[in-house]
């Protein structure tokens, strides 16, 4: 099982709403199936030109390594050195900052990944989180 | 001027009802700004790993020489050697068939372009030429 | 709006008398239009093989992020690690020190950015923004 | 010796008048020093995003080979897999059609390349030519 694309417009729909309430920046949001490919994307306007590499990259690293972005900066933190031998050896597209969020149903497996850029990286696994949960998913931010 | 969200969004759920209509085989249907950058993109269910990257090369090449993706390739018919090395100078996004349409407004002014990918060359740029147009836009092929 | 080529060559005199004013150091100095992509540039006798690179990392990450090159650099600063991998995911042009500067116009409108190097990078930046003031743009260094 | 800023401007000031005599399409011209590196560039209105890019690759393939990029097309023509095998090799910057032509001195030192693109691949370079020749220096375009 994955991602399909009405869950993904869903996911970014829920993203983009989220987002609104809490009055966040334009975002960029991505949805990737469970092999690390796009499913849908929107850059809202405002969102500056390149965001959608940097939502891919976090939501691409997120299925990479099977871990949330968030888990990936704490790596970064303490061996950064492993982070970007890791960015390099799966060809360059790996944000290691929160905003990419893994997608898993209730038994746990992994559907896809959420990848969202433009306001703090904080918010923008908020706005992630929100809307996997919104369809009643199970987000795994680290 | 550029293609915002809202047209993006719009260029997409034309091109998708387009190949409905027409009973066209599932699609990935990307949306570039005049900068040759992500606004929106959707890959229908069914639609190839990949297709992402096959309807932005698609595309990217269009905005990168100005010219509808069915004129490259023609060019590439003539001079392949010429498009492949187009290609590795504008960094390898580069998808020398029909599918790739430039977006211009009433006088001209270049506002973006759609990549379509999933069904033959011809259909998938009859698809984006359907879209553009049903939002009183114009398409360039070549 | 983008730049276009009459005001490039315009920022790039600018910026050049700048210099010349505060006795800088030979500059390479480099305009791109709001997608990213160059517009013009020149590179002064004196100033090294590769500037033109540096000059445009600058601008490019600029443009890019959505920020001038300082706020790159405060970001570098904090997050080492989320800089290098926006540099991958990016496809490899950012440059984060000071002297990549976003033009906008009295409404805000992203036109492009300036690239500059050669001397210290805030001096570098401070050519730029003389040069973006004088044509009564306003320009944004983070 | 090497073309310095001042004559690399009028390289590009005497191509661009050559082109407007001819009517041709609108342009982007890079002058490259003997040792490749970006000495100016101008990307007139309406030539497309990466054109940058492609003038450089007939600039840089010309300075990298020794040959003008007419001569590299031949060789395209004959040997397609050594021109790409060369692109890659040099690290992907050589577009072998015309329109980057060597500049040399009267005693046939070379002092750097002129790349064009934007109209035919023979209208690009005989703007080139037109350009070299009107400062009193040889062009080789083979």
């Amino acid at each position: 099982m994955t991602i399909d694309l009405e869950s993904a417009r869903n996911l970014i729909a829920g993203a983009r709403a989220a987002a609104k309430e809490r009055g966040l920046k334009p975002l960029t949001v991505v949805v990737l199936d469970a092999g690390g490919h796009v499913v849908a994307a929107e850059r809202e306007d405002g969102s500056s030109a390149k965001r959608f590499d940097i939502a891919y990259g976090k939501a691409h690293g997120a299925i990479a390594m099977g871990l949330g972005s968030r888990a990936l900066m704490a790596r970064a933190e303490q061996q950064p050195y492993f982070i970007a031998a890791a960015t390099s050896a799966i060809g360059g597209a790996l944000v290691p900052v929160p905003g990419g969020v893994l997608v898993r149903d209730g038994e746990g497996t992994l559907l896809g990944a959420v990848g969202i850029t433009g306001d703090t990286s904080d918010n923008d696994e908020a706005a992630a989180v929100a809307a996997i949960e919104a369809l009643g998913l199970t987000a795994q931010t680290e």
